[in-house]
């Protein structure tokens, strides 16, 4: 089979190629109203304007609704899985190279195509409720014998359920944010009561998110099997921590303002559709999981994963870490039958995060906590400068993508600079 | 000064006299759309009705918009204090005695009154995020006891700040609305491995909300001093909880399954002016607390608070928890000072639940966990039934009030049933 192409010029190391199309929400102009859009090579589609022209008139339940001039993806998401399979055909053929009705339309193009680099991206979902988990076994044995010893690393339930909390939905914010250094209650080693001050201890989690596109009802749990059907798209997460107010705070009721005060997240939402080449199987899980976690297809992706440093002396970003999806223990239909297992319900806009995503090497440890081995061994740059937690000015970006042959499927950037504390 | 009386007849144990005014949402009738009134006596005065005749066309802001209309307070909310006194002042003028505008107004009060218990009760707002507190030092040290011993009881960061956690705002319910009783993973003690079954130990918690009116901006804290100013009003709280799956699962991120399957609300919001008479100063707190979480006002309330218990084989509800909401160590203001100051943003219909309100006598422990001793001592019931976990059928409802001078400012009730497992 031949790769198709866009009438668009995609580079093969861009990240928006047709096999792609993310949706996001962008203002064209400051003082214009969102719309949304999805991503083709350096341009954003305006698809509001295409709805407009009725280019989407034959799916059903789309009519009348001005689906696309909304300022979130959440009532396009509410229309369901096949809504979303239809609009995704209709995108792909209208760039389709071969294609005339978009291409040949110069008034159509020229109001439904802008510079990626000239829009404003919004946050592309309203978030009901944010969900952490902590579904990689390298980063949960890392941090457990940082914090337990090695004996206790993993806690005895690791193993059997996709351990997570609630977060922060209202904190959670589109790349590009600053986000600023949080002052907070911190316990030193060598003090009898704890002080205030602002972290000592800013780190960055190396993250994926998923978005749900429908939910369920109160009561009714979602089984595994049906889990991805709910599934609208993945994004980059950032899950900005402050260590030490976090091992202050966190006993017994878990991570609350050592994680609440910044979430960043990339602004394309990429289709699981557009996943589908780079499903891997998932790891083997020993012992094998309780029926209602018991899935058998592939269920894993190969997505390659970044994360930058910048800091404000040197000229370049560094790669601090390199890993890939695929070091996550837990899918994400394990998530969600777990999550909903109880009667839970999910709601379109959801935000579900895999936790940190470390792999076995070092290189591959998504957190500085882990990198610098909480502390102990510092990271040297090439300017000369060496970090053990984030700086004032340092600027940190995650990036991903799935390496097809020829072609890239990518997330872009979730990207975020530290500001002083107030 | 004598007590303010309504042209409408309200008994002295009311929970809904002239004095409260508390926010709900209504549906007068099936098929009818959602409005908003207050409560007086055994009636729902509608603001929408009022609004549409001009009743507060003097308060600006709120002209043109049909706010009493719309589903939920959260607009309303937003107008901000000064709009919530003038309503408030407005719809107290308009129901004294004394006042003829609508008293004389036939064909308005038709309009404007139903009885309560004709009307379908809604979520009063739209929550964006629910946090929930772990504030009473009796329930903390109680369950702490239970879990770890009473050497370590209390965690060591306790006495410094309030703990508290992210809760699942999607699952949060109206009264009246029946619990399913969730399935989960269970440990049981002499089991190796985990099982799948529905809980075994449902419970209640005994709590109380705070609904946020008034937001900040994500990075800008909210300063003790200022922290009332935000407060919209009140709600009691059921925290639903499944002990047996939260045990299991609950290290090290928290409370996840264990409570995210249902926690109910009364439908009224008691406003925040309606319990300054009830004012009374907070526990004094040792160590002193850090200078951002301290206070020197009155910051306590006196509420007297109760739980009953109904099985579905008895005629007669059964009080099994009296309480009161002076038992709380850490204030309602010291929780939001605490929340916003490492910058995490609070939005108008956030809530704010202050965690089981227990004293220090057994009668006023506020869960069966604690009650019963962890399932040792089980309550011996008038019908001759026991319990020491909540069962199938079983009705709870939480209920709470002011006792003024010759007058209540209740807060109604939040009852709901538990359904066998599916």
């Amino acid at each position: 089979m031949t790769l198709r192409h866009s009438f668009i010029e995609v580079e093969p190391e861009s990240h928006f190629p047709i096999q792609n199309l993310p949706y996001g929400v962008f203002r064209p102009q400051q003082g214009e109203p969102p719309r949304i859009g999805v991503a083709i090579g350096s341009y954003v589609l305006d698809l509001a304007v295409l709805d407009e022209a009725g280019c989407f008139s034959h799916i059903p339940d789309m009519t009348g609704k001005r689906i696309f001039a909304q300022h979130t993806l959440n009532a396009f998401m509410e229309l369901g899985r096949e809504a979303w399979r239809a609009t995704r055909a209709a995108i792909t053929q209208l760039l389709d190279a071969e294609e005339p009705t978009l291409r040949d339309n110069e008034l159509l193009r020229s109001a439904a195509f802008h510079q990626q680099s000239e829009v404003q991206m919004l946050l592309p979902v309203q978030i009901g409720d944010y969900t952490d988990f902590y579904a990689s076994k390298s980063h949960a044995t890392n941090v457990g014998t940082l914090f337990r010893g090695k004996e206790n690393a993993l806690m005895p339930n690791w193993l059997h359920l996709p351990v997570g909390y609630h977060g922060r939905a209202s904190s959670i914010v589109i790349s590009g944010t600053n986000v600023r250094r949080p002052n907070g209650q911190i316990k030193l080693p060598d003090s009898e009561a704890p002080s205030f001050s602002p972290s000592r201890q800013l780190d960055y989690e190396l993250e994926v998110g998923w978005i749900i596109g429908t939910g369920n009802e109160l009561g009714k749990p979602i089984p595994i099997h049906e889990a991805e059907d709910h599934i609208f798209g993945l994004v980059l997460v950032n899950d900005w921590s402050a260590r030490d107010i976090q091992a202050w705070e966190y006993q017994p009721l878990g991570p609350f303002l050592g994680k609440n005060f910044a979430t960043s997240i990339s602004p394309w939402v990429v289709p699981l559709e557009a996943l589908t080449p780079f499903r891997i199987p998932a790891p083997k899980q020993t012992p094998v999981p309780l029926p209602y976690l018991t899935q058998d297809s592939s269920a894993s992706f190969d997505i390659q994963l970044e994360a930058t440093l910048q800091t404000s002396g040197s000229e370049q970003p560094i790669t601090i870490t390199s890993s890939n999806y695929s070091h996550l223990y837990w899918t994400i239909a394990q998530q969600i039958a777990h999550h909903t297992v109880g009667g839970c319900n999910l709601q379109p806009g959801d935000l579900l995060a895999s936790g940190t995503i470390s792999g076995e090497t070092k290189e591959s440890r998504g957190s500085m906590l882990e990198l610098t081995w909480r502390g102990t061994e510092p990271i040297q740059l090439p300017s000369g400068e060496e970090r053990v937690w984030l700086a004032d000015g340092d600027r940190l970006t995650l990036s991903g993508y799935c390496q097809g042959d020829g072609y890239r499927v990518g997330f872009g950037e979730v990207t975020g600079r530290v500001l002083a504390a107030f």
